[in-house]
């Protein structure tokens, strides 16, 4: 059974962007050492259309979930890159540029509806109506694979206070941010969690759990 | 060289205590949820004076824990318990009881001075001129073992915003609390961490971290 899954690095201290997001600094100020983990593997890598890299830990669970991956879900801000504004400009093929490492569809939570860019390996859907539809149409889309909620994290937040999250998975870059953006908010009532796996590299400790129902 | 360790349990979306405590919930509503791990441990039992309890990793490090402690910071609710308002209570003998589970001294951070609580293998020092002065005096009390500020938030913020910590210990419970008292706040600038040490039980995920210089 296919399962929604949010994959999403934070900061220790629970920041999955830095603050003041820019066009030039999507993630916010240092949010790119977020990402640090992923910037050397041979995955990402090649994701991204470059050659090298190393083969380490950290590479494989890129792998793993991009292999494992049949749709994406994520906000606009995450669409059109940091401060978002202008996603709605129907000539704008948002912030991934002409090839997008997302090489599945996805689909882009958003107020303002526009006609589906489709660029090369990807398509970029625009969905005006929530997340349990943006959930349901990356379902049908995902062809029995899983589908990712990427961030940032109102959608994650969205996701889960909807209850439509099966599998949690953070990967904890060493560094307390400070401040920006939080991956998790108020949500309510508690979640009951089950760590189904660790995996601890040098630069990122990988914490997968189960949405115990 | 004794080192100032944060060692605390927290969800996995970062909260060490959930809403509206009480004396009767010291933790909040379902805030005894995230130390489910400990209480069934050996070592927890020990330090609190009941014999059994299962001898498995948890009990492993919360005995490490107490062995390299030599003395405790904490803040005025974690030791009047819960909403605090009544440590300035000169009768008041916290809300740990005759024979507390800290058997080293402990150094409390509060605005109203009192006098020393001497009790059975626990000394409560109440201090009113901030962070810095409760850990030195701590450092002197601990004999060359580690300083633990063991809570809660408020009193973990100001420890790390005044880069006094050395290694944070942060046991992740398998749930997402939903709302309640934060580990990390809003802190200022990026703290560099190194993961040194993680340990997966089927109860939480322990993540050590050495703060970089």
């Amino acid at each position: 059974m296919a399962k929604v899954v949010v994959d999403i690095t934070a900061s220790l201290d629970g920041f999955v962007a830095g603050p003041d997001p820019t066009l030039e600094e999507p993630l916010g100020r240092n949010g790119e050492r977020l990402h640090e983990w992923a910037l050397e593997t041979a995955s990402w890598r090649e994701q991204h259309g470059r050659s090298g890299g190393q083969a380490n830990d950290d590479s494989g669970l890129i792998e793993e979930a991009t292999s494992s991956t049949g749709a994406y879900v994520m906000g606009r801000k995450m669409f059109s890159g940091g401060s978002g504004g202008w996603e709605d400009d129907p000539r704008s093929r948002g912030w991934w540029g002409d090839e997008p490492p997302f090489h599945a569809p996805v689909f882009v939570l958003t107020h303002h509806p526009r006609e589906p860019l489709e660029l090369e390996g990807t398509s970029f859907s625009f969905i005006t109506d929530g997340i349990e539809r943006a959930v349901e149409l990356a379902r049908s889309a995902a062809n029995g694979k899983n589908v990712a909620v990427a961030g940032g994290g109102a959608t994650v937040q969205q996701a889960l206070q909807a209850g439509l999250v099966d599998e949690l998975q953070v990967h904890v870059a060493p560094i307390l941010l400070g401040s920006g953006t939080r991956l998790f908010a108020e949500l309510g009532d508690p979640v009951s969690l089950e760590a189904t796996r660790v995996v601890a590299s040098p630069k990122a400790t990988h914490l997968r759990f189960t949405v115990r129902p």
